[in-house]
């Protein structure tokens, strides 16, 4: 360790105590990954655990001044290696500022530390009848995570992303100031909304210190819908139809036939579907209804049978209790098994809904030609596929994802729907992307982060990387 | 003329034609002025009137070039001084770029350009059974300045702002590059969100060429109910319980005593309100129900009720069809009538909801004290008070606001809700906010403006306007 670094060493540990700073071997493995599944692991040369704010706020006039590099750390459940450290960096992880601080009834909105996980919150609001609405799939995930991918999940059909339920934050920006920007109000047109300039920047413009999240009343009842479908395409004409009856599902998913059956044998699901119909049905619609009243949720899942039969459904069964709760629960652990089937890579474009199915269509033929697998499954209401690579040699696998990313992009999608671009994906999308924008966003960044300390390398390239 | 402008206008005429390059006398009063109450009109040096997006993309070059401000204008209907132009500025009017490009049923998307107004937009989703749900108050309003203000309206309290109803945007940027951002979906994770950036910047940071929306399906069955209550504090404790009903009301408005009588005599509205509560009660809510199904309306009318009954309501009143239709115009027209009652500003102070009661108290004492009055109605659901303030005298009118915005902000709020601070507000928003966070604003202002040709003064105060 050099000069510069034990400098740096003393700096941090003045700042968030001796304990909370580690070094060399107290660095345990997790701190070196998130969970994407390309890229090897990177032991940074520094974690720190603050307590507080104004210690995120010092660790980064610190970082700045020593030209240390900084990743923010939440649960490390990320998909994209947003938190995957520098090997000569400082690892914030929030682990140490996890409490709830308020729920607000009145406003209807939770007050949290970054560290806070999904789950935690989920107890909390419940005990007042309330609900946070962005659930991503993975409740081990923190908030600040959240906040920093902009993550999505199965209900943003209904309730939108990170981006439509964080009302505002306390950010510690690169210049050491703690900031605050919206609050517990929904609506603000004072100045520019750094609120949302900072909600899906990946650590790289600010690092999130506090959250103020919308709550929703937690509705009583609750029906799951399996509708099975010969082919995707009809599931892309049925997905705006269920839209427009105003019924507005709180879950809108497609899963194709084999991802269905390994989610099915791994978690040793029975869901009732008869021989015949597994072997016609290529793909499955899944739609979550939820109501105040029971009555209204039956009237509701009558009239969506009726009209998934008038589109073609091959059949229809209304889950209920534990088999909706492990059908959905299983769907959210398709990522683990996508993971524990070998696959190379997963991927969460996203295209404007009604043009799903060519994208699918494009992708496995893309895959096909590349002498490599996709499946999956995804969030049909808004256009969000969710696939699994098989593919792994590593210059083909860049060059199809290449190939289906500019085919999404050309459909009027973007590369990723709610995983952020984090390392992984952050060269193709300078590769694809307008270079007017990606000019305008290094400009941004500058702005807010002129020592350019905070993730270099996530959502957009290091130049000093290679 | 000196040089300098002749070479300009000659340089914007031909990006636009001679014809829609206006000077001089040509230019008519309207273009001088939005509807903001406080300042008076700036007749601009140059008005032109692009007809495509790479008009304007190059009309951003020329005034870069030269050095002349620009203003961009839709309707013409704001309230903050943003559409007012500079004297030696040119105005961008986006009346020739009026054009519906495209109803997207499948998608549940418009795809509009700026100059479209609320009103034809309305038009045009009713045809496909759609609606888009931000309802400013003003119909006449364009999409574009509405993109401009982040325009809320009534629904937000379902349905959000601008902000959560705009999808994309193509923008041209000072620098001269139109780029799109976001489109026709939902959920969008890959890079800084330029879309929100846009959003409510008031024309400082790009000019918005064209803009997709979210739809919703046009639900068949509406009732509007008007609740009585003795005083302000009721109303603010109601608010919390009608949104944990799970009801979800697409309209929650307070109107106080004074302001419904002068609507209901302005209008020639009889509510049918007895003498005896007409007298007692000092404030009203009003709910707006709406439903795909008539049974389920009614339903939700006498659970809320119900309710209103047990949180102390004084009566409660259904309107149904013409009234009903009546109230709530008559209420989007409040701004009017403060006006013709000779009010010297309007304010749109955003509070959290439960602290609307308290913040509306102090308002009334400030004003009083300062020998001023302050009479008005809001948007319940979402803590957005409008306020006609009376206080012919500039200084004190400006102590006055300065005080409330602080009171406003102590209270977690905002000193604009949904007019945005444009030109009149400027002044008062540096006064109060956050220097650390004024300065961020003037970096990222800079990454997008680097000659400050846009909209200067609006937002953000010029240091050179006096």
């Amino acid at each position: 360790m050099g000069d510069d670094a034990t400098g740096a060493a003393g700096a941090f540990s003045k700042i968030v105590g001796e304990h909370d700073l580690l070094t060399g071997d107290a660095i345990g493995p997790d701190y070196a990954h998130d969970e994407a599944l390309v890229g090897e692991p990177v032991v940074p040369r520094y974690v720190a655990r603050p307590q507080t704010a104004e210690q995120v706020a010092e660790l980064l006039v610190a970082a700045s001044a020593a030209g240390i590099p900084v990743t923010a750390r939440g649960s490390g459940t990320g998909l994209s290696g947003a938190a995957r450290p520098h090997a000569d960096g400082l690892l914030v992880s929030f682990e140490k500022m996890a409490s709830i601080i308020e729920i607000d009834t009145a406003n209807q909105v939770a007050v949290v530390q970054p560290g806070v996980t999904l789950a935690d919150l989920d107890t909390a609001t419940a005990e007042h009848g309330l609900v946070y609405q962005v659930f991503p799939g993975e409740l081990s995930a923190s908030l600040g995570g959240n906040v920093a991918t902009n993550a999505g999940g199965m209900r943003a059909v209904k309730y939108g992303v990170t981006r439509q339920n964080v009302l505002g934050v306390q950010a510690a920006l690169a210049t050491g100031e703690l900031i605050r920007a919206g609050g517990k109000i929904t609506k603000i047109s004072s100045g520019y909304d750094l609120t949302q300039l900072i909600i899906g920047s990946e650590g790289t413009l600010g690092l999130v210190t506090e959250v103020t999240l919308r709550l929703y009343p937690r509705l009583a009842h609750s029906a799951t819908l399996l509708v099975p479908f010969a082919d995707l395409e009809a599931i892309t004409r049925a997905v705006p139809a269920v839209l427009r009856t105003g019924v507005d599902p709180n879950i809108l998913e497609y899963i194709d036939s084999f991802t269905l059956a390994a989610i099915a044998q791994a978690q040793g699901l029975s869901l009732g579907i008869p021989d015949d119909i597994e072997k016609t049905a290529q793909a499955y619609l899944v739609i979550g209804l939820e109501n105040r009243d029971h009555d209204r949720l039956d009237g509701d899942v009558v009239l969506l049978g009726e009209l998934a039969e008038s589109l073609g459904a091959l059949d229809l069964y209304v889950l209920e209790g534990h088999s909706a709760h492990a059908l959905i629960e299983a769907r959210e652990r398709a990522f683990w098994m996508g993971k524990a089937a070998g696959a190379d890579d997963v991927i969460d474009t996203v295209v404007p809904r009604a043009q799903m199915h060519e994208f699918l269509n494009r992708a496995r033929e893309l895959a096909t030609e590349a002498n490599a697998g996709v499946i999956g499954c995804g969030h049909a209401g808004d256009g969000n596929v969710h696939l699994a690579v098989f593919c792994p040699d590593d210059d083909t696998r860049h060059r199809l994802l290449h190939q289906i990313f500019a085919t999404a992009m050309e459909l009027g999608g973007a590369i990723a729907g709610e995983h952020g671009l984090g390392r992984v994906k952050a060269g193709h999308y300078e590769e694809l992307e307008d270079p007017a924008k990606i000019a305008l966003m290094r400009r941004i960044k500058a702005a807010l982060d002129p020592a350019g300390i905070l993730n270099p390398g996530a959502l957009l390239t290091d130049p000093n990387d290679n």
